[in-house]
C-alpha cells in the first residue's frame, strides 16, 4: 500500500501479467502476491520458474500461453527484462496478445519507445522505471518490499507526441501508476528523453565510475585491496552488478551517457590540474560536491528522517494530484518532470 | 579485544594520551576507556571537550597541560588532528613531551614522517592509520566499537631508513599495534610510500569521484535529484564529508593521488570513446570493473561472510605472527606489507 496516499491493489483495474522474474520483476509478483492482486508471471529460465512456482506463486515458462492468457484476461503486461530482450518480446506481444495494454521496467526509456513506435504499440504502452535495486540478479535475489520508497518514473510522451489518445490509454496509463502506488513506490511522472537524461547522471554515470574505482584499486594489489575500507566498498558496490546488465543500460543510453560522462571528464581533469600543481588546491571540488550531496541529501529526506521521530519516513519531493484525462493534466504532469515531484491520482 | 588473537588492553603497556576527540580521537578514547585501559585526552573545543568530560571521560580543553601529564606518566601520545594540526602539535610535544612515544591516524603518512623527520622526533615516532570512518565529524560523530574488524595501518620505515633503533622504539611500535589489535582492528604493516599508494587509490580518489558525481547529478536539477536513487546515495556519501577534511587529505597526498586520478582518466576516456562509437561498447569496462569487484570482496571477506553461519567475522587478509626485534622481523613485515597481511605480535 502507498504509504501515504492509501492506494492499495484494488485501485488496479486489471489482473497484472510480468514477463521476466529477475530483481525486479520477481519482486513486483511478490508484493502484488502479498496484496492480493491477481498477478502471473513467466520466467525464461526454467529453474528460476520453478522456483517461482515452488514457492507458490502463479509462474510459467511457456511465454506463448502466458500471453494467450494474459490476452484472455485482459491483463496489463509488465516486461521486465534487460534492454537486449525488449525486441523479442515486443514482437511476441504483437502476436499473442495484440490489444493488452502493457509496460516495462527499464531504465532507459527512449530506445523502449523507439522500439515501442517501430511496431506502432505506442496507443497500449506506458512506459516506466522503478528506481530499486541492488548488485544482485535473478528470481533468487527477487524480494518482498523492493519497492518501498523508491522512486517509480512514469512516461507520458503519448500526450504530447501526436499519438492518438483515448480512454484506453488512460486507463492503461493510470494502471501502471497505480500499481507502482500499490507497492509503496512514489510515482514521478517524466518524458523518456529527461527521464533517460537524469539517469544517465544519477544512475549510468554511477556505474562508470564504480566500475573505474574497482579496476585502480585492484591494480593497487593486495595491499590496496587489504586497505580499502567503507567507502570504497561503497563506492564499488554496483560494480558487482552482472557486466551484461550493466552494458545493457549504459549502451542503450550512451547519448546521454556520454554528455554526462563528459561533465565528469571536465571536473576531474580541474581536479587532477589542481592536484598537481605546486600548491595542491582542490577547494571548489570539495567545497562544490559538499554543497551537491546536502542538496541530495534534502531532496532525498535522509536529513529529515535523521531528524525525526516518526516512523513513517517519506522523501522531501513536492507532490502533486491529479485526475487523469482532464483539460489541465498534459500541464501537470510537465510541471510534475520539472519538478521532479511525485503525483497522486484520483 | 581482538576477535581472534585475544590482545585485551592489558597487553599495552603505557596510558593513552589522545590529542583530538573527533570522530578517531573520540571512538578511540570510548573504546580504550571501556576496556578499562587509562586513557585521558585533550579536545581543542571547548564544547567538544564538556561534552566528553560530561560523559565521564577524563578530557581536558587545555594542551599544554595535557602534555605535561603525559610526560609525568610516560603516556603514548595519539595525535588524532587533520593534517593541518599536525605541525603545531609536533611542536607542542617537543616542548612539553619532550621523551613520549608518539604516534598519529591521519590518512597520509609520507607527509606526516617528513615533518616528524624535519623535527628528528623519528626515534620516537610511530605512524598508524585506521581506515575507519562515516561521514561525519566531531566529538559528536564518535562511537562505540568503529575499529572492529576495520584495518589499521602501522608503519616501519625506520627499520630501513638509517634511524638508530633501541628497544624503546620497539616497545613504541608494540604498544600502537596492541592498541589497535585491542580495539578490534586487523593490523597491515606498510612502509608510508607504499600505503600512501594504496591509500590514493581506494581512498582518496573514492572522494575524488564522490563529489564529482555528487556535481554532475546535481547539475541535473530537480528531476535528476528525484530520480537518485540507492548506487548514487551510496557512492557520494562521502561527499557530505567536510570539505576541510578532504582537501587535508588529498592535497597531502597529491602526488600519489595524481597517479591514481591518471589511471582513472585513462580508463574513463575510454569508456567515453566507447560509449560515442557508432556501436557503444563497454564489455571491457564491465567486465574488468567486475572482476575487481569480486577480488575485492574476497580479500574483504564479505563473500565469506555471506556464505559463513559462523559468528565471528574475520577478513580474508592472509595472518602473520611475528615478535619484535627479532633478527627476522625486518623482512617479515616487508613480506606482510607485500601480501597486504595482518598481523599478530608475541
Amino acid at each position: 500500500m502507498c504509504h501515504t496516499c492509501q492506494v492499495t491493489t484494488k485501485d488496479i483495474s486489471r489482473p497484472v501479467c510480468i514477463l521476466g522474474l529477475g530483481l525486479i520483476g520477481g519482486s513486483l509478483l511478490r508484493d502484488l502476491h502479498a496484496a492480493n492482486h491477481p498477478v502471473f508471471g513467466y520466467n525464461r529460465s526454467r529453474s528460476g520458474a520453478k522456483s517461482a512456482v515452488d514457492e507458490g506463486f502463479d509462474v510459467s515458462a511457456d511465454l506463448e500461453a502466458t500471453l494467450q492468457r494474459a490476452a484472455s484476461e485482459d491483463a496489463l503486461i509488465v516486461l521486465a527484462v534487460p534492454m537486449t530482450a525488449i525486441d523479442s518480446l515486443l514482437d511476441a506481444i504483437l502476436t499473442h496478445a495484440p490489444n493488452n495494454g502493457f509496460t516495462d521496467v527499464v531504465s532507459v526509456k527512449t530506445a523502449v519507445y523507439d522500439a515501442v513506435k517501430a511496431r506502432n504499440m505506442q496507443h497500449r504502452y506506458v512506459g516506466s522505471h522503478p528506481m530499486a535495486g541492488t548488485a544482485n540478479s535473478g528470481w533468487g535475489a527477487s524480494m518482498d518490499g523492493l519497492f518501498k520508497r523508491a522512486v517509480w518514473v512514469v512516461t507520458f510522451d503519448q500526450l504530447f507526441d501526436g499519438t492518438d489518445i483515448n480512454s484506453t490509454w488512460i486507463s492503461i496509463w493510470k494502471d501502471v501508476v497505480q500499481m507502482a502506488l500499490a507497492v509503496g513506490a512514489e510515482v514521478v511522472p517524466s518524458r523518456v528523453g529527461p527521464h533517460d537524461a537524469a539517469a544517465a547522471r544519477v544512475s549510468h554515470l554511477t556505474h562508470i565510475l564504480a566500475e573505474t574505482l574497482a579496476i585502480v584499486g585492484d591494480n593497487g594489489g593486495a595491499l590496496s585491496l587489504s586497505l580499502a575500507a567503507g567507502s570504497y566498498r561503497d563506492s564499488t558496490r554496483v560494480a558487482g552488478t552482472d557486466p551484461a546488465l550493466v552494458r545493457a543500460m549504459c549502451e542503450s543510453n550512451a547519448d546521454a551517457l556520454v554528455k554526462a560522462l563528459d561533465e565528469a571528464l571536465t571536473i576531474l581533469h580541474e581536479a587532477r590540474d589542481s592536484l598537481a600543481a605546486e600548491e595542491p588546491n582542490i577547494e571548489q571540488l570539495a567545497d562544490n560536491g559538499y554543497r551537491s550531496r546536502i542538496r541530495y541529501e534534502a531532496r532525498s529526506g535522509q536529513r529529515r528522517a535523521k531528524e525525526s521521530v516518526s516512523p513513517t519516513i517519506t522523501s522531501s519531493r513536492p507532490v502533486l494530484r491529479l485526475h487523469p484525462g482532464t483539460p489541465n493534466w498534459e500541464k501537470q504532469l510537465i510541471h510534475a518532470e520539472t519538478l521532479g515531484a511525485r503525483i497522486e491520482v484520483f
